[in-house]
């Protein structure tokens, strides 16, 4: 095979780099929204099928066998010589949270739309099939539910979904129904044959711009264990029970916030209370009832596991010694995803043959590739963002120069994976 | 005058005492609801109105000369002989919180009625007119301002809440006149010359449960500081920002909740968050903002003043150290009301002839006699309450005991007042 040396500069035929191109294609993509200001774009919204049609066209012009499959991903493929090589997909999804930033999947999917193109452009002759996967949906906003796209393609789809109902009553398989979809057709998305499966995603953290990085690679994702804590105290006038017989449920949920904070920054965790409420709570009454979530997460299982044991056991201690009731509910107990340590080094060989720094980082927000992790080598590549590492916001940014040495990076990856 | 030695057991008509007839009045008045379980009873619904009527049935078979005045009061008014003699007023208020107990209000009012009937009954020759007023409004639920009835009772109605509108756009002057009374005469209703004011009020707490006491003897109504703080951090994703580099608002709003409670602790104040929320708070999100209420009571104005500015300098301490931004906004600073000390020893004397011990303790809550500060002499007598001292709810109690020796002791004041 042809050898792609480190670092061409990747031009689209229009004559602009892949940065460039990347910034360019991002704020189209970006001018689909369900919301009149802002950028919206959740599972099969309209927005979501412009973007999807978009996308179709982008990669048929790019020269790739292009569909949109029953479960609304656009797929790109472009086939290796040798019918009976494997396939290496480059993915990321295109849907948004609500009011989000332009780059949070899509930035994955058009680094592989840039890379496949100057691929075909070329005519590189490639050890794999290539198939560049533009994913419906991972964000898990419309049906409470993430990976609908990646988990059809990775074989992973859990058919029960297909009745769950959105807040208008729409259910999974009616909604794609609707679509022109046929919900049937989602288990025979599974891909047979993977050679590895390759995402690039934006940092959603500080880490990168803090070291002045444009890249990172991606050591794992993150395991996460999520509880919904109700703290029972007793309500009372904020003018007549003495502090001393108060059973106060929001100064205990305080208490416990802190220790949560302390507990992880000591252990080397990332602990988050994200919502925290007094429901009904007034100027002039003591709290009786609190609520609160917890966000525990770790690369390292066993570290989280016992975290979470330690944290509830301070939990039960701080509210044993206030006079308070606690009820701590498990909402998620998710394992902590590797990414592949072959595609890992290969990353690494690539940034260092542009001449960067390797930093290697975990993810702590789950991203399509944890769908894919036991059924192929899993590789991530993240790209630092602007604006203090704000993510899921209008304000999140990339820098095109960044995009650049990403879409280069894979490029590179890519060409030289028999090496790898 | 007659002397009626202490403790008289006060009976109605029908046989019963003090204790059970005030039992089984607040039981007939709490049958008046807006809402359909529970009891609600705001200003001028039509509840609200019937309870009006109701007391003005008690008052004028009780033989007080009664009336229902243009700030929808109900008065009972007795006599004295000496038509020079001024006018003491035994009052609270008939109005209620949302979900409410029979008792917060309404067992003053009914203790100062069956203590006039008592009066009446006996044709006691008393050197004041006695007025039982049942005040319309004290909680402040339907047009956010407190104290409707006894302000202008007392003189001090402020005109302009007239265009105050409430949640469905009704001006307190146009609900006065749907209900039948001429806002322009209540500036009329301001007494001229009064001799004293008392109140009998549920403690709202747990002091005298815990002490085991049936009364206590009111010093004071404390001085409160109200603030509204937004803390402003950063938002960040709860699965890739570092714990060093988040600027987390609820782990700065749960420092500031801690700092509070601990303060008042050791300064001998009350404080109280009782509200705090993160608006949209999301369970992967680090909260960017967090709102929260303080409530700040002393007895003591320059003890309060003090802690105000330790606190929010302590406030200003944390947000720095966190690296997020505090504004705190002043929402009240009501000044301290000192309770007549004549009267205090007055009640002191009666509950020693009751064979009780006397228990000096101040009102963090604010009640209708506030309005009387300044004006003449206030007393205040407290009453125990039942599970924990719980108030603003159904499971507010008091004992018929209880009430029966309160009533006997306002009884026993009012017939010694010449003495005191």
């Amino acid at each position: 095979m042809s050898r792609a040396s480190f670092a061409p500069e990747g031009r689209h035929p229009s004559g602009t780099t892949f940065g460039d191109r990347i910034m360019v294609l991002a704020d189209r993509l970006a001018t689909w929204s369900e919301s009149p200001e802002g950028l919206t774009c959740t599972f099969l919204s309209a927005a979501h099928q412009a973007v999807a049609n978009e996308i179709a066209d982008l990669m048929t012009a790019a020269g790739l066998d292009t569909a949109i499959d029953a479960a609304a991903n656009v797929v790109g493929r472009y086939n290796s010589k040798i019918p009976s090589d494997k396939t290496i997909i480059v993915g990321s999804h295109y849907d948004t949270v609500r009011d989000a930033g332009k780059y949070d999947g899509r930035l994955g999917i058009l680094i592989g739309l840039v890379v496949a193109e100057h691929i075909v452009q070329n005519r590189l002759d490639l050890p794999f099939n290539l198939e560049v996967a533009a994913f419906s949906e991972e964000e898990g906003v419309r049906f409470s539910t993430s990976y609908i796209g990646s988990s059809a393609v990775a074989g992973r789809f859990n058919a029960d979904l297909l009745d769950r109902r959105d807040g208008h009553g729409i259910s999974l398989a009616e909604a794609l129904s609707a679509a022109g979809h046929d919900p049937k057709s989602i288990p025979a998305l599974a891909r047979g044959s993977l050679a590895g499966y390759f995402e690039v995603h934006i940092e959603q953290g500080p880490v990168l711009l803090a070291e002045n990085l444009p890249v990172g690679v991606v050591t794992e994702i993150a395991g996460n264990s999520r509880f919904l804590v109700r703290v029972k105290g007793e309500a009372g006038h904020a003018g007549t029970v003495p502090m001393t017989l108060r059973h106060d449920a929001v100064a205990a949920a305080a208490e416990i916030t802190l220790m949560v904070e302390q507990y992880c920054k000591q252990h080397g965790l990332l602990g988050t209370v994200g919502r925290l409420v007094v429901p009904n709570g007034a100027i002039n009454l003591v709290p009786g009832v609190c609520e609160m979530s917890l966000d525990i997460r770790s690369g390292d299982d066993a570290a989280r596991k016992t975290a979470v044991a330690g944290i509830l056991a301070n939990i039960a201690r701080i509210a044993d010694r206030r006079g308070v009731t606690t009820t701590c509910a498990e909402v998620l107990d998710e394992a902590a995803v590797p990414c592949s340590t072959r595609f890992q080094n290969a990353f690494a060989a690539a940034i260092t043959r542009a001449g960067l720094s390797v930093r290697r980082l975990p993810s702590g927000a789950g991203h399509d590739a944890v769908m894919f992790s036991g059924i192929t080598d899993i590789g991530m590549l993240f790209v630092r963002c602007g604006n203090g590492g704000v993510s899921h916001s209008p304000r999140e940014t990339v820098e095109a120069r960044d995009a650049d040495i990403a879409a280069r990076i894979l490029l590179d990856v890519l060409s030289n994976l028999d090496k790898a």
